[in-house]
């Protein structure tokens, strides 16, 4: 149990972080207000204005968190494969875990779509999106020798995020069958073979 | 102009499609009422129930044609083209064109959020989805040669609709160097390749 205040500050601010994060997937992005986030943490509202300045710099907070969360998990998941073909049945059936459960999927969209409407976490957003495809770009570099690494990482950050996205609205597309295309694309030698038709 | 009270009619439901298509991305999705869709539409409130039983339906009803419509124009796009390597070339063109404006990005991001919230809508949604799915194997099959269509058809509409995306948070993104990674994902003899190494 923290004891120092500073602490038990920074416990209390993840608690509040952590309700937005599951409220926002609940009830909408605008529907969620600072004495439900209280509630829903088990503070009073005058706690919520303590640590942020406003329920729109909780959210965004929330936003940001989520979204490096979920391209944290995913690009760990890639790296720790013992190759290409395992990372990408990996991400596979780690989207396929996502698809049971659409509140994550909920969560990052509202997170997007705030993002459009609010230039700083979009900035924010942006940010972490192109560090995802900075580690990805050298990832395949290193690991499937991707001669244009740099866009087929945005490539495959799409197809999955797309693949994410789809699987929230059909829960039933079979995931395995994927790892084939997603391996193409992927190909080291694939541009030169096309190049050389 | 339509002088048959029926053609009337029709015109007047398009109209407030057409309203609340702008209003989704303007207000979020459930700031959209009908007294405003009725100001957009140039019509009375009435109207509004005359034609649709509820907002939700309404709005339900511009999510799925707006879907059908962005769907569509992406597979005649594609279809369009004298080979495959110009229509993605295409289709990335047209997401470049998407990005400009985020407001259509905004629509059917709105439109996806609003289906995973409402099982009818989900179930139209994923039709539409389904059926893009399907034309577009078709096309991969008789244009490409693709051996696994089915699959390539799925990571090619995921990763179509994820630049989609990137591209609201990040207009900057370099889309004509997509085409590459696209072009292997869908190659005919890829697959075999990858099998046989």
């Amino acid at each position: 149990m923290p004891t120092v205040a500073s602490e038990r500050g920074a416990a209390t601010r993840e608690r509040l972080i952590h309700a937005a994060a599951e409220l926002i997937p609940e009830l909408g992005w605008s529907a969620v207000t600072t004495r439900k986030v209280a509630a829903r943490a088990g503070v009073r509202p005058g706690v919520v204005h303590y640590h942020f300045a406003s329920v729109s710099e909780l959210l965004g907070e929330t936003a940001v968190r989520s979204t490096h969360e979920a391209l944290t998990a995913s690009f760990r998941a890639l790296e720790a494969a013992p190759d290409v073909a395992s990372a990408l049945d990996g991400a596979l059936k780690m989207l396929d875990g996502y698809a049971e459960d659409r509140s994550t999927a909920l969560l990052l969209t509202e997170s997007f779509l705030a993002a459009t409407r609010d230039e700083s976490l979009r900035a924010r957003l942006r940010d972490e999106l192109s560090e995802y495809r900075r580690r990805l770009a050298a990832w395949l570099r290193h690991r499937a020798g991707t001669a244009d690494a740099d866009a087929s990482a945005t490539v495959l950050a799409a197809a999955l995020d797309g693949v994410f996205l789809h699987l929230a609205l059909d829960p039933s597309l079979a995931t395995p069958a994927l790892r084939a295309p997603l391996g193409r694309l992927v190909a080291a030698r694939g541009q030169e073979e096309e190049e050389n038709r």
